[in-house]
């Protein structure tokens, strides 16, 4: 029967050996590849096989149908893994009883549920009753079934099954799950069969292919669905991948007190100490840990004693399977050299292994397990550097709470994603989402996470929830998310309808601001100050490794001396972007300003920015103090002036006061000012030209705070003036022409040359193409990508709300363009002006000062573009150094 | 002295031969180069010299100093010129006068005003009116010697002169200046002097040099004038070209009744009729007849007789001088091979001809010169393809009034530029301008006017003077920009300072619309319907030759019926833009649009799109039935959502009413479509991405009304959908689905397989640099320049007047890129979109549908960027043709 000459659909494992191996996790999935290498590395593993993801994607381009010859090949290995097990599906007497999970090429928690005890009807559930002498556990193990297959397969809402649960309870007058028995399961069982029938108007299938063809259905069903959909959106997962299904021969952790089933980590994921670190249950079925529904129990006796829990671990519950566990953790670390995370169950004192992985782990645990593991000799210095994902340190460089403020403790649970973070306490994922669209910082509420909730999860600062453990759904998708979470909290009475949590006395309502810190499992009312973490230890030698490896420089977007401080302790070479205008804003300066712009004539206008111009200076002078010895790029003045004039008729009266004029004459000027499409308006160098006195008191502010500067620290300012907007050769020329002036002006008055460069942002296609002539001008690029990918994609960021997410969504572009650089459209048009700017002056300085300098996937594109450097925010700095090593490295090996 | 080896400075000129030629236009500009022409064929030109451009360029380039050889080449011109003449500059006895005249390499009306008589001083005065025996003359020649050069050269206000004139008639009781005998003007010279010496504080120069050397550096100040510098920007004149100055000896054409000065046309310039065409006065400088001071009689009896004038012409009154004007006229025709506008001064009997050019004239008569020309075998067909200019061919294309329309004649003036406008009457350059910047049509009517005035003649759509003849300012201005003009509208009386004009018992009032009729002369009260021109006779033979010539098609940009027929009837070769959108704000349907976007959900949507559907199906029903045959590109809806609901309190309770839905629900969806900056906002394909029910009206719309038309005419319709905004080719590949399905579903009903190609606008940067990979799906391309300038350029149109003028003003940039092409940026982008669009797909249909495909520079870039076709408004289309074929020849020339 399997003498076809097509693909392999379905991949054996089991038995000390397998059809695949770790490689193939493209066709297996992560879940499946891995399966099949424990088969392989003689570790006991359930037998079972992997239909791989080609069905998947089969079955999507051919009208949600099968490849003809897998109904036969299933079959063929449903038979062998039958043999291997001792049992026969659908076997009255000595039934094989299976699982079934989904399983991608990477890891997507909460895709689809796993399906347990498959395989179970009225015949088959007495055989196992008959078979293991143990008819509550055969009863128990088929509601479960019904309830699971249900549940997942059939759709069929969960209230229904916890509501006959709760019926029987309360008729037979017990509490606890444990006090049913056999009989009782078995009356369960059938009137969750008729509960079935009568909501879907079908019964509950009996036949177990029937039952089997369903499962494995509803797997690639899954990957369609709109939450998987939302998953691979938001971590950048093509659709054509697929997802491979896993059938595995049973193995049951609810077989009694010497069976259990558990999860386990070869280190903290948390803190990356090496230590086996996991929880388990006893006599319960896996998914149970999962679900955060039974607090689970610690693996090793020291964290069993650290959190002064009084049920045994595993290492004392279960001596021999844990000595087994460990033993296979350690070999599976070395074998994988990296940190797993691994599943496993113990039927009557028998260790079976049900899954192996890449651990997740939070950034502080993924820099120690780096850095440890090259002290190992595990890994090399270069692996190291690669293994940290840039983006996850991001989590690192959060504040922490201050040890000395003062605090008031709501409740504490458990610290099960580190960092801190203050926020209006929200109840449901909608109104995290809603409010953090409105620019306001939440955290996200819970009784327990669902995948539902992981859009409402990515809008919130930090996740608190009620239930679960340390590796319960909220707890593993903070860590990977980087958000600070706090799980278990059971003190906490939430009421969601009427949006309010109490703790004891304490009652917090929606809105009401609460503090978490997720390191240390509390609770706090209000917003506790916090301080800036530390960095040294572990970042500090991978930054240092990293450092040694990347060729960008990294710069920081700095427009206030406290910026600059902070970017010089994460690392910055350099200010690669201050923004003249945000200091405009300051309370004292913005009269001085509106001033200017009501002016009806040069006099006028001159008159006000004389009085800016004091101002003006000592920002730069702090700025200058602060960074002596490293580059600082200013910008002169870019927004257009409408937006330092207000536009409601209350503000313009009192500006108006403010500003000794008339509200008619304010808002005339705001009139003429607007702006049908302000960014392509009179604003950057337009500014410039029209009214010269403005950058002319900028540039004096400028080279006087720099001969200061440097009379005072006896340091070189390395100045590099830059004009915004620029389109046109003859802009720049204008412009440099007036500076020079401006600089003999302030030379001719102090006795002293104000050395600097000038340059330009290349952030419109026209410069680009025109870098050759423009470089003639320009001593340094610096690419505003910003602005470079709304003009040259024709995308307002400010409007784009309105469909890019729709075109995420509808799978039409792959990445946000504001967040990635689109290499194709905008990076081209860099790597067009990057090669005719060095045309034009072969050592032009080439930086990028958009927000994609902060991101490592373009930092890449930046590096292999052949930029000097990047500039991004103070607390993305690590972020960009690391990202610069991994580009660097990353294309060392492809060179190779 | 002149044994310099450096430049030659001097160019002498004179009895018979000349250092230079016609071909040194450049060097000489084009008065000298011509009269050193004349020189060589021996017609009668005063002696004289000229200082080349080179002098001028070195005049800037050197601080405004001048060559240190020029003072002695200047001084051995003149002694030249004196021996020819027979006298020396300054000489007491036999005075050598000279003019001086500014001469640049292009004609550039009124920048310096020409200066007579120079070398007159209390000395050489006395001894003219010794050597003429008229004393008279010789200090009538005076005064106009100091009257214009106070004015040119000293800038001193030229009321002063007409006061003292006025006074001294009144003091006399006389009326005319020929009332005033030698006495009155050697008196009147005298307090002219007087009145120089009080307003400058300095004595009227009585040294000859120093007149004569005032005199050219005035020449070389007025090239960097403010009205020359306008004057270059409006017709893209470079700066470096520089100007030469004309030195030459005088002859006198107020010397009595024997005398005369007057300017000719070889052919009429209004019409291009092949007879000498001119004005002239007898007993007159030359000032007299181009300033519109006295009103000048006609040059042949026939032109007499048909203006039924009393005063004999040239031909009756000098007949010999005449003769020999005639055959002068005839011979410089055959010699430059083209038609000539020759001025000349008559003294004493004897003719002397003082300069030639080229003849500025109508379109209508460039039409008839360029094909009488060929059929008298003086020119080929390509010159005649490349003499006329196709921006003015603009100028034949306006309307001309119905003869049958009921009219209310204000007033009669001269025909001096045809065609017929309608529009607000101001009496202001400045309110011209303004008005028109506010997109109000305008007549500019003025007592006459000067070059202060272009800017508002621009923005006017028509002229009216009081004074002035068919040469005055005012004609030959509104000629050359292709303006409808009256002049000579002697019996208006005009007050500016209260705005109004008055003709008998007619007053009009500033902004009272009226209308005047240029081929006429008429000027009529209120707006007068109009007639489209014939497209007949001389035009249709030189669009013959000029549609043999051209490779790129013509197409237009047409919305209704009605524009596809004028396009037609203009010889449009299909619809190379049909926007969808004009169709929408009928009044009839905008209210179904509104319910569409007021619709809570897809179905209130798709409900409000079905009454649209007919209404839609009617319009391309009419627009394919007149372009049968030919190629019609439709392009789906562009313009953001919110263009079509109103934003003020008013309308918005005026539409909720009409739509059936509350006022602040139509206030709540307006601010929710409000954008930043819409034009980067949610428009085009972007809509029917996320609409796409809308897109699925419109293509259903357009394939029933296709398969109508086919059905009724016989004929195919070569339907092109075209989708906008295009960036990604994931976008078109979703819409040209949605498309197809349409087409299958209508083919399924019908029974009839709609037949089109899909297409794309490539109006982003993004778009013209993907364009290989687009071109996989698309069909065709359309480049949209408006767009792709604002994008490339990150210019908002609507925002560009606030700066763009000024970068024109301070020479940042050469054109206003939304006028022609910006070659270097937006062209290589369109040049990287053919080249990527034709490796996509080789047989890729390639045209323009911006503004620009009506400008004739940016039409010569589309054929050289090898464009298949470009399309531009109806009236557009002639000039288009023309311009296609020159730039067909052309590039054929530069290949030779």
């Amino acid at each position: 029967m399997t003498t076809n000459t097509g693909p392999k659909w379905v991949y054996n494992f089991g038995a000390g050996q397998a059809d695949g191996r770790a490689e193939m996790r493209a066709l297996l999935g992560g879940k499946g590849a891995n399966l099949a290498e424990m088969s392989n590395l003689g570790l006991p593993v359930p037998p079972g096989f992997t239909i791989t993801t080609e069905v998947c994607t089969y079955f999507y381009k051919n009208g949600e149908t099968y490849p003809p010859d897998l109904k036969a090949a299933v079959e063929a290995a449903l038979k062998h893994v039958g043999e291997l097990a001792d049992g026969r599906f659908g076997d009255a007497a000595r039934p094989l009883l299976v699982s079934v999970r989904s399983g991608a090429r990477a890891s997507m928690p909460g895709m689809m549920d796993t399906v347990l005890n498959l395989g179970l009807n009225p015949e088959t559930v007495a055989g196992l009753a008959a078979q293991t002498g143990d008819e509550r556990f055969a009863y128990d193990s088929y509601r479960r079934f019904i309830q699971m297959y249900s549940g997942v397969v059939l759709e069929v809402d969960h209230g229904h099954f916890e509501e006959i649960l709760e019926d029987e309870k309360e008729q037979k007058g017990v509490e606890l799950d444990t006090d049913l028995d056999a009989s009782d399961w078995k009356r369960i069982a059938e009137r969750y069969k008729a509960k079935v029938q009568k909501v879907l108007g079908r019964p509950f299938p009996d036949d177990v292919y029937e039952q089997l063809w369903g499962a494995i259905g509803a797997v690639f069903g899954s990957w369609m669905g709109a939450r998987a959909k939302t998953y691979r959106r938001l971590n950048n997962i093509p659709e054509d991948w697929g997802t491979a299904v896993n059938v595995q021969a049973m193995v049951f952790g609810n077989r009694g007190t010497t069976s259990a089933t558990g999860v386990a980590f070869t280190r903290d994921p948390s803190t990356g100490e090496r230590i086996l670190y996991g929880e388990f249950l006893i006599n319960a079925q896996g998914e149970d840990v999962v679900a955060g529904i039974r607090t689970p129990q610690s693996i090793t006796k020291s964290a069993r004693e650290a959190s002064r829990s009084k049920r045994l671990s595993m290492e004392e519950a279960m001596p021999d399977a844990f000595a087994e566990l460990s033993r296979i953790a350690s070999r599976l670390e070395a074998h994988y050299r990296d940190m797993q995370d691994v599943e496993f169950t113990v039927q009557e004192g028998t260790l079976f292994m049900l899954q192996t992985r890449s651990g997740k782990r939070t950034a502080r645990a993924a820099l120690r397990v780096a850095t440890e593991m090259v002290n190992e000799g595990l890994i090399t210095e270069d692996e190291a550097v690669m293994r940290v994902d840039p983006s996850a340190l991001d989590q690192l460089l959060h504040p922490t709470l201050d040890p000395d403020a003062p605090k008031e403790l709501i409740t504490t649970g458990l610290a099960a994603s580190p960092g801190a973070a203050s926020g209006e306490a929200v109840f449901t994922a909608e109104e995290a989402e809603h409010a953090a669209s409105d620019g306001r910082d939440v955290i996200l509420v819970r009784l327990e996470t669902s995948p539902e909730d992981i859009h409402g999860m990515h809008a919130a600062k930090g996740i608190l929830t009620v239930r679960g453990g340390m590796t319960s759904h909220a707890a593993v998708v903070a860590r990977g998310m980087g958000r600070p979470c706090v799980t278990g909290a059971g003190t906490l009475k939430v009421d969601v309808e009427r949006g309010t949590m109490t703790a004891g006395s304490f009652t917090v309502s929606r809105g009401d601001i609460i503090t978490i810190d997720g390191a240390a499992g509390k609770v706090y009312r209000g917003r506790v100050p916090m301080l800036l973490p530390e960095m040294s230890g572990d970042f500090a030698t991978l930054m240092q490794w990293a450092d040694a490896r990347r060729r960008l420089g990294i710069r920081t977007n700095a427009d206030t001396p406290a910026d600059c401080e902070t970017a010089r302790r994460y690392g910055a070479e350099g200010v690669g972007l201050c923004r003249t205008e945000h200091m405009f804003f300051d309370a004292e300066r913005i009269l001085a300003v509106r001033q200017m712009i009501l002016a009806d004539d040069l006099a006028g206008r001159k008159a006000a920015l004389t009085k800016l111009l004091p101002m003006q200076r000592s920002d730069f002078h702090g700025i200058f103090r602060i960074m002596q010895g490293l580059p600082v790029t200013i910008r002169l003045l870019d927004p257009p002036l409408h937006e330092f004039i207000p536009h409601s008729d209350e503000e313009i009266a009192e500006v108006a006061k403010a500003a000794g004029s008339e509200p008619a004459k304010l808002r005339a000027r705001a009139i003429a000012l607007a702006e049908a499409n302000p960014m392509l308006g009179h604003r950057g160098c337009r500014l410039g030209i029209s009214y010269p006195e403005i950058y002319e008191m900028q540039a004096r502010a400028i080279f006087e705070a720099q001969l200061d500067a440097e009379a005072e620290t006896g340091t070189p300012v390395h100045l590099e003036i830059m004009i915004p907007l620029v389109g046109f050769k003859s802009e720049l020329d204008f412009l440099r022409d007036r500076i020079a002036a401006v600089a003999e002006a302030v030379e001719k008055e102090r006795g002293k040359k104000p050395v600097y460069m000038i340059g330009t942002m290349i952030e419109l296609p026209r410069a680009a193409l025109m870098a050759k002539e423009i470089a003639g001008t320009a001593e340094f690029f610096s690419f505003g990508t910003n602005d470079l990918t709304q003009t040259t994609l024709g995308v307002s960021r400010d409007d784009a709300g309105s469909f890019l997410s729709e075109y995420l969504t509808r799978g039409l572009i792959e990445r946000d363009p504001f967040v990635t650089i689109d290499r194709k459209g905008v990076g081209e048009l860099v790597e067009i002006a990057v090669k005719r700017g060095r045309e034009g002056r072969p050592n032009l300085k080439l930086g990028i000062c958009g927000e994609h300098g902060g991101d490592p996937d373009s930092i890449r594109f930046c590096h292999e573009a052949g930029l000097d450097y990047v500039s991004c925010s103070p607390f993305r700095v690590p972020v960009a150094r690391l990202a610069a090593a991994q580009a660097a490295l990353a294309n060392t090996r492809e060179k190779d």
